[in-house]
């Protein structure tokens, strides 16, 4: 049967997956393949609108290189990538039901495409502003298990842009390493350092994506926030954001990332000496957050 | 309201398109989201699966280049290119109905990746086939509208792969134009050239293209058959091919692109002396085919 109906060439796709070996691979195609189908007759996508799309992948792919990855910017425009987060977390939270007293974890969100693997491990204290412009804040907090007993010598990697909301990783190839690095927490779980008070900044948005966010009627913003990955012997990982109450563009998201428990506010302090001793000629700022992780499978 | 659950985050997207400019972009962008959203919830997908996407979409555009579309093999593979003809083709039955009379439109299919644009302007009863291995093959008809009137200086393209199944462009950065030429017709109609018998072939299956097909079960190939474009003043442009009835593959086509219209059973004949004149040494064939145009709007 050579002949198929506009309404019947996604099933003949699907029937000849009949021999494909994973059947995971076959359920996740299947869905794929009736939904692009399901997608093009709904709207009755024209030759021209089809090629602009091949045009927009291709012009995507053209913006990626080893420090833009174009795709993933994509997924989280399109919220893609915070749904596969909520999906995953539902998925940790139904394996793992908290004990009574127990908290519920720290809520994930987005890795986001600034992730550098490799950042300095620097001691409790260290200031990895290194004399960037910004507003000092102090992050300090501790990581508990569920129900509240510290985790030791969790590795936490924090990474955020500038004052002017600029990654290191935007600045250019040989551009060095900048506000992110990896600290342990102690004996009591308590981790702390220093770095700018997050700004809002747009997602890149003068490539492809940038075009189809004009083309949404959206802006690219994302309200300001710290990143931030916990790695701990017996707790699952934990990629999340620290969210400032007070950032513009905290309700509109560009990547929908935003979780009410994420939200922080962050404190204001006059000049002056600051718990640990640090000695401020200008106002500083504190974000005190726990983290609570979920025990390994 | 910066929370959303999972089965939310769809609709929050589109939400943030209330000030789209370009309503056919908000309609088209709305479905896409929908079902993007939809398919990761169906299959519930894991950010391993995601990233394992997110690679396959690098991967798809690492193989782009001049000569080498693999979005567009991609779109083929997944009979997302064939749908689209299929709406077209559609979309313009709905404008013409044929008069009684009047025969059915000659059937479109795919472009394929492989068209070049600027092929030599060739006279009638040219031999594209240029001493390349194949078996000779005599293509001969008529142009006509759908009440059966000639149509005279129609332009005709033709492009096909060589024996091994291979077409110019995949040779090499500086391999010539092979197997395409632009025919004109006569003020009757009629058409003829010499080519070759096409042979099943392969797409591309060196890439992730190739992969994922591997991963599905499922065989690259597709049936035998020469590429036609056609454009004629005051008709519609058509874009298809025939197809050699006695190919391996015709039913199985890897971009879903027969139509049992545009199967054609090819004469075969003993050497000797063809209708145009031309005298062969060895098996020679025929393909006879009546392109039938649909008025322009």
């Amino acid at each position: 049967m050579s002949q198929y109906a506009a309404q019947d060439i996604g099933q003949a796709v699907i029937d000849r997956m009949a021999d494909a070996p994973n059947p995971r691979f076959k359920e996740v195609m299947t869905a794929l393949i009736q939904h692009l189908h399901a997608f093009a007759q709904e709207v009755q996508l024209t030759p021209d609108e089809w090629m602009a799309g091949i045009q927009f992948l291709t012009d995507v792919a053209k913006m990626c290189d080893e420090k833009r990855q174009e795709f993933i910017l994509l997924s989280d425009t399109l919220g893609l990538s915070m749904l596969v987060v909520a999906i995953q977390q539902a998925r940790g939270a139904a394996r793992y039901q908290p004990q009574p007293g127990e908290s519920a974890p720290t809520e994930a969100t987005v890795l986001g495409p600034f992730y550098w693997e490799g950042a300095p491990v620097l001691p409790a204290g260290a200031n990895i502003a290194e004399g960037a412009p910004g507003e000092p804040a102090w992050y300090h907090g501790r990581v508990t298990d569920l129900g509240g007993k510290p985790v030791a010598n969790a590795a936490l990697d924090v990474w955020s842009g500038d004052a002017e909301g600029f990654y290191d990783l935007q600045k250019g190839p040989d551009a060095p390493m900048q506000l992110r690095a990896r600290f342990h927490t102690d004996a009591d779980g308590r981790y702390s350092f220093w770095s700018i008070k997050p700004t809002y900044y747009p997602v890149p948005d003068d490539g492809p994506v940038g075009r189809m966010l004009r083309g949404m009627g959206r802006h690219p913003n994302r309200p300001g926030h710290m990143h931030t990955m916990l790695h701990a012997k017996g707790h699952q990982p934990l990629i999340t954001h620290l969210f400032d109450a007070d950032s513009p563009y905290i309700d509109s998201d560009a990547v929908f990332g935003v979780r009410d428990s994420l939200i922080v506010k962050f404190g204001q302090h006059a000049p002056g000496t600051a718990p640990d001793g640090r000695v401020l000629a200008k106002t500083w700022y504190d974000c005190a957050y726990d983290f609570r992780l979920v025990p390994a499978a």
